[in-house]
């Protein structure tokens, strides 16, 4: 309302022609989108590109995907943003064959630090998704925690794409790609190994699936460290000794030392 | 239909009088209740007592909880079923200390096998519920995998709870419960680090919460061998290592023995 109110107060232009609310609203919906370059066709570039094309006030005029042999010389000089979404291995080698552009760049890497990028391109900026994506899984874009840093184009583009928006430095953005990797990837290898347990035993690889689900339904609503159960947590060494009896190789590595630090922090 | 046409045949029972389909609908439901005495006042226990309350067929006569004080000695003698929802370290203390009685005694512990039981009870059975239980927490019963053994009771009482029954053999459930702690308790564990990382650093605990539903809704459709991102998988050793100089301790210990088994199953 506020808003509206100011608005309605006739805004002068270089033209001269009065500016009401209705009017900005339409020059609004008529404003050159900006131009998207889009580096990278894993996981990652696939989804942004997916999301990018059907931004309001943006749009992606080219997806660099180098496995289709696409030339970086080819690439549009004049867009307002070049977002990289390459693995941290290949952010470093492909800025140092970028052409000159003008524009923003944009990493979305949880563990590269913005002055790596500046060093390439002054106007550089980061927006890191905390989210796994999998090329066949569609992503809810407006539910991901985006964290930016950098150029203020970063920020604006988080806030077009997500509505859980925040600032986080270099620093704090390895932490949480850290913790991220600790709770979520390790945690799915930790579930590949039971499910290969499993199928190796003549059981369904999926018959853990209700278990599962509750189990992380839980951390909606509970600390992890009050969510906890299980043998080792109760104390009960004779379990767990008699599971290691049954595993080996890697599995038996992750088992007994997962279990020897739940046994230590049990109350019994 | 065909139940109900061989039951639409006249039974003719000792007492001469006809019995049609309805009259046997009616005698089931004024068949006297399967009497449960339930031990154990734990999680399970506290959300088996509750189910069996409701259950039709079944009464809960009495729910056995040795911190209120209660005695083995007072325990009715005259149940059809003592359910033993216990500790594995109590079950054979309670067994060695139990009054004889009729019935049949059935123990819900993935770990312990029937002949533990049969030794002290003939009419001996497992049912295990292959879920986390909380205290706080509702249970969907008829969700819950239920996996029974021994005596034809603990079938029957697992179909009057679930949808999702089936048989396993002691060995067969030891090695379930194996699966399900590697999957579930220490996924639990491994969030309860990244929480207690995230907290120690500032940020909000619950901040990973949109990026673990992801990871395991993922895990609905893929087999988390399919499911794995990040950048051990990926074979990023130099992110690897800089997370590992953020950590120590046991949080340290974790991280690095998961990423050597990542990164030697990286295909890079």
């Amino acid at each position: 309302m506020l808003m509206a109110k100011l608005l309605s107060v006739p805004l002068r232009a270089l033209s001269g022609r009065r500016y009401t609310w209705d009017n900005i609203m339409h020059l609004r919906s008529t404003m050159p989108s900006k131009r998207i370059v889009l580096l990278g066709g894993g996981n990652v570039g696939s989804h942004l590109a997916r999301a990018c094309s059907s931004l309001s006030g943006y749009s992606l005029i080219w997806h660099y995907e180098r496995r289709k042999g696409m030339l970086l010389t080819d690439i549009p000089r004049d867009a307002d943003l070049y977002i990289f979404a390459l693995t941290d291995t290949a952010l470093e080698s492909v800025w140092q064959e970028m052409p000159s552009t003008g524009g923003v760049w944009i990493h979305v890497s949880g563990s590269t630090p913005l002055d790596s990028l500046t060093k390439y391109h002054a106007d550089g900026a980061v927006l890191y998704p905390l989210q796994t994506f999998s090329r066949n899984r569609d992503i809810e874009w407006k539910h991901v925690p985006l964290y930016y840093e950098g150029h203020e184009e970063a920020r604006l583009l988080a806030e077009a794409l997500s509505t859980h928006t925040a600032f986080a430095s270099s620093e704090g953005r390895r932490k949480l790609h850290l913790a991220a990797v600790l709770a979520c990837n390790y945690s799915n290898y930790l579930v590949t190994l039971a499910e290969e347990y499993l199928s190796a035993e003549g059981f369904e690889a999926k018959t853990l699936l209700p278990l599962l689900r509750e189990t992380f339904q839980k951390l909606e609503a509970l600390p992890a460290s009050e969510a906890q159960t299980g043998p080792a947590i109760r104390g009960d060494r004779t379990i767990v000794e008699q599971h290691k009896a049954l595993l080996s190789g890697d599995t038996l590595a992750v088992y007994t030392l997962l279990a020897e630090q739940l046994l230590s922090r049990s109350k019994r």
